[in-house]
């Protein structure tokens, strides 16, 4: 695809494992699929597995708007121009919406250029904008924007650091597939709990985003297992996990089946809605333990070990409970705010929950999304978390396995 | 299990398809699981398939409170206390609980006796109490219990109706599991569409309620084409939906996969954020669609054929769209009125809000649940959902059967 | 549907937990369905849930080859004919096909009239025919007619018994489709253990039908451990189990994918082809253990434990191992001679075998079907394997539980 | 890893889309990771996406062993030793395995050098080894070596050409998930159909492969359609799929489910059974069609219009059929010789036989296969089948649109 005539060019610089990451063909990739042409000006391939290489790619278009979308799609595989430009910004002109043409972020390791200084971008979280206030950038949803703030606009000056392709597999693709159930679970078992287990044992923070499948698979004492030990420094969860929790606690069944046994109680499809109607009149579950309503189980080993609960509603609760926040944007903001301290989340048999807060996690969090449904981790993936790991498999013995394992690390640590 | 000594009995009367609906081993089957017993006084099996037939049942406990549960345990399945007494009520003593005791709904038709009066209940749902007001009953939802009002306590004085089993299999049980995938969909297709048909036909409301794999597989122009005939009056979906509508409305992909050719759009993950942003800039879908910022896509056509939609928030929600009612119990209140007229409910590719709506419709309201995934179906099996029909098959070629279907019948009448 | 005219009746009689078991709405229900009448004659129902009941029913239709057809139907069930007649046979007039109008078997209980008196109907398996030889009948599958051989034809003189529907829920319908992943899965393999451990107390046998995702889950040594302490009796398996557990044995692998930490060997597809061909090299898996070339694994627990293992054949199958059964008539036959001291089969991730085995076992053994894809247990049920219980799980946390749970059973015996 | 003292290397080529297939990366991941070093000697990288790009490097390793096993890997991605020898053969030495140390093929286009030429190898399939006979290379199964046959041994002297990467995504990652249930079903079959079109009009051969739900789901009719206008011209399946067409010729239902309206047949059960008895007591199935037994149906199709059909046996059989070929080795060897003429391959409903074809095929034959599971589609992904592009959508649905988008394509060129 030769032009002829007036063209117009510029020098982009790849670095770091652009060839072990398969940057650098994606990056060749894209200038020609936008019809631009390429020249590789300086290629130094690191010799080593972990050594950085460099390349400069000289991309010349026909014209300028065709070069500053090859700049544009370019720079979210962190290709930078050479001669870098601070980033643009143009002035919100109405409360919760961006100004057209405002740079769309994503989970990654994010800077803009601010005066000349290329600047962190703070809270990075994906389909956010970019506000910046006295030379600092962070993100912002779009309902959060108010008149006058300074957005960023155009991919000019801003720079992404897209994750380092994790040491993995390179032969002839035999099992590759992230969702497969024909995997050795016990070796990715041990993996979550190695991660668990040294995050805490730094002082970081784990959360726990469930789902009421938990209870009902009889996993709630194992869950209290990993509160009390300290193992799970924040839960989220909805109206459901906190409520057949709170029913197993009164009536020893869950969607009215007998935990002990697997048994139908007669009626006991009433039981979870006279329980969420005892915490109710209670006032509040933490209100309901401290009166001894409630002496075991989830929610209440929450509130005896000081763990940060945060119970988000949806239109198929019943009741709700007390604490649960009915309205989704004060859920996500204080999500938002919930989960800047945390180092690894660990989401077990929920996909609304999980897909809510994998929007909100910066790429470098690790994120293990655990569901006997493969369709759970598909959808996870479909949707650019890519830090996730899926586990299919069962919740319950995940989670006994999952203890078990911690055992085995607390057992050579105090040996 | 012969008691000696005191023993306390009532009689209570079965009517009905009690053979052949299977009520009355049923109700044998409590009294003798609850310890209790029985002995049957007046057997009338009718003679036909459709002939009701009565069973007069004397049941003996060996004190009152044993009758007391055993009285409460059947009459969920329509028996009835011979010699019946008027409901019991207790005043609501705080605001969004009932008092303890409480009579908890099912989805099924059912009777108060008032003043030695048997007085239908309105409002069905299952999951909540029975408040009444000046000798009307109606179904009433915890939250909004208010202080004072005459809450039905205890089962006495309250009849159910359980719907007739649909005439269906009876031999050795081959292919009785009703999530199978491997059945003859057309022919459940077809049912479907006459629902649908008739419906309509006869002056009745069909309520969609849509996921958004409706648009991501491309079934929106078939949606559409069913708005515009009439043959949907509502639509329940969240934000995700119509942001995806309007996304393809104005960029032709959905979730950055253009719909004409399956190809994926370079930084096509930004299209529905922008999409989004400009519909909130504009201030309203409705706004955006006056403007002509959209010119087609289901919510389009909601709009200019005066369908009805409700948009539901959630937390995984990006922006969302200004019409999207982010207070789940707001929403649920909204629902609860849409739903009132409506006759046939079909629910497509969306779990949360397959529940949602399966939670408060009455029995007698057909739903037909359509999912590729079967763990959909089974969860709505789970909950108590009767009246739900599953079919285990993908949305656009199900649309495109529906239409096909509908286009047949639209030729058969006018012929 | 009242007849005038001439009609022809007669009277059936149906015992047992024919209200429990919901037989008797079954069998009114198949009366009316086909056009006949009925009349209850003598219902005698038992005061207790374990007493028996009994009902005579007499069944009237408008011409006899109707009611024979009812009769025959009903007959499915139990309902036996008041004055009973022999069975009638006709002789095979060839080979491998049975006469029109032979008797197709159910896997349940049956008895066929002989000279008067009512035998049992041994190597009991459904689709097949009955052989009678010298006043003995046995189940013979449709390959083995012999020309000559005197083949049941038509309902008269066969009984069957229907297994008695186990003590279960009754309540409203909430958590009660078989397939669900949501339920308390400890309990359910608490029971699986129970019922391995007294089998083996009992000096019975149990039979384990694995498929290869035992050993790509790293399930491998907890089978060998259940293997080696006596728990399985008997391996039914593919070419697949056996060339990947020879593969883990001498290369690591599985599949390639290395158990020790689920990463990808390099070349590792190659690992099972060249597993297979060693031991085609040496002979037999028999041979490669004798000869030290593998000295671990299923195969060789096997073979070293004196486990009884049968590898049936399929057309995905690489190599095959040696002592795969490559004729699929022949492997069944083997299979069928292998199950006749089974009392119990625990079938694991793979549909292929277990529809097989099911296919083969009378209803009154019990088999456990696990699997972590629902879709395979729906499978089973919807082909009438009446006595099995699914459990959608995931493969290796599902035996270490069942490891567990019988190490607690053991300690409870010693202790 | 800098090596002191002596070292070997060697020098390969790397040519065709090497960046754009991102073959470079890979073959620089193997090196580095088996501990040896490479220097880039001549990269020419292609300036369009089409040009070819090529690449000699050099490798350095410690010692020849490690050297060879680095050039044994590298060559799996097509890269040829600069200074090429022939391939070594050793003579097998017994019957039905190979030699030690034998070379394992891939499904993708593969030379030899024999006395110094490049020799296209034939036959071309996974899992296999190649013998040399008077200088011409083929593959052959494991079961198929005879003694004295000169099999390929090591890496030296074979080269494979990986497929091309289908131009495709280069975005962020949405949606780029092979087995997502959330696509534009639409545009996927109607490529399926256009593939189908345009080999029939080329003369080329499609096949179908195909399970029992084909007939469950009520597709029948479908596959009728397409065998009769000649796009189908070879059908592999097993006794299932068969009998229960059969099923449907003669009594209406499949397996005991009415296809016209979805009842359930009293005793239908027995129809299979009674479906293969018939064929069985007339010869065949060509035999049944002749004699006017069976009028109608898919195999009845296949006869009359000379569509080779080839049935493979499984131990779940009932039956079989006659023509069933019960020998997995036999009916290997019939499929192996009959895909050599096939150019496109469609695989419905049938985890089995997709897997048994997709392990004959040679990667440049086009697979595509459809089910409602996505694990289906993830199993065939996992066992290395490249060419296959999976469709998780609903059978019957899917051959109505699939009818649908061909008879749009006949009508264009008939116009």
């Amino acid at each position: 695809m030769p032009t002829i005539g007036p063209s117009v060019s510029e020098q982009v610089e790849l670095t770091g494992h652009i060839v072990d990451s398969l940057l650098l063909p994606k990056v060749l990739d894209i200038i020609n699929a936008e019809g631009a042409q390429y020249e590789l000006r300086n290629v130094v391939i690191g010799h080593n597995r972990n050594d950085p290489s460099t390349a400069v790619i000289e991309i010349t278009a026909d014209n300028q708007s065709r070069l500053d979308r090859v700049l544009a799609l370019v720079s979210d595989h962190g290709a930078v121009a050479v001669n870098a430009v601070d980033c643009r910004t143009t002035q919100a002109d109405i409360a919760g919406a961006f100004p057209d043409g405002f740079y769309s972020t994503t989970n990654q390791q994010s800077e803009v250029r601010v005066a000349g200084k290329w600047v962190e971008v703070t809270d990075q979280e994906m389909d956010c904008g970019i506000v910046i206030e006295a030379e600092v950038a962070r993100c912002i949803p779009m309902v959060e924007v108010e008149p006058g703030m300074a957005i960023v606009v155009g991919h000019a000056g801003v720079r992404v650091f897209p994750p380092v392709r994790a040491a993995s597999a390179h032969g002839f693709a035999f099992m590759n597939s992230d969702v497969s159930t024909e995997k050795p679970k016990g070796v990715l078992i041990r993996k979550v709990a190695r991660e668990i287990f040294d995050n805490r044992a730094a002082g970081k923070k784990n959360l726990l985003v469930g789902g009421p499948a938990i209870v009902h698979t009889g996993s709630g004492p194992l869950v209290c297992e990993l509160i009390r030990r300290g193992y799970i420094a924040k839960l989220f969860a909805g109206n459901a996990l906190a409520t057949h929790d709170l029913e197993q606690a009164m009536f020893g069944t869950s969607l009215g089946v007998h935990l002990a046994d697997a048994s139908i109680a007669e009626s006991g499809h009433e039981h979870h809605l006279r329980a969420i109607n005892r915490i109710r009149r209670a006032g509040s579950i933490a209100a309901a333990i401290e009166s001894g309503l409630v002496t075991s189980g989830i929610m209440h080993d929450c509130v005896k070990h000081q763990v940060e609960f945060l119970l988000a509603g949806s239109i198929r609760d019943d009741g709700p409970l007390p604490e649960v926040i009915t309205d989704s944007l004060e859920a996500q903001s204080r999500m938002r705010a919930a989960i800047r301290d945390v180092s690894f989340c660990l989401s077990v048999a929920t996909t609304l929950h999980s897909i809510a807060v994998g929007n909100l996690l910066p790429a470098w969090v690790k994120m293990v999304c655990v569901d006997i449904n493969p369709s759970t981790v598909i959808k996870m993936a479909d949707r650019g978390s890519f830090q996730t790991v899926g586990i299919v498999t069962d919740v319950e013995p995940f989670f006994r396995s999952l203890v078990a394992e911690i055992d085995i690390l607390e057992r050579r640590v105090s040996s």
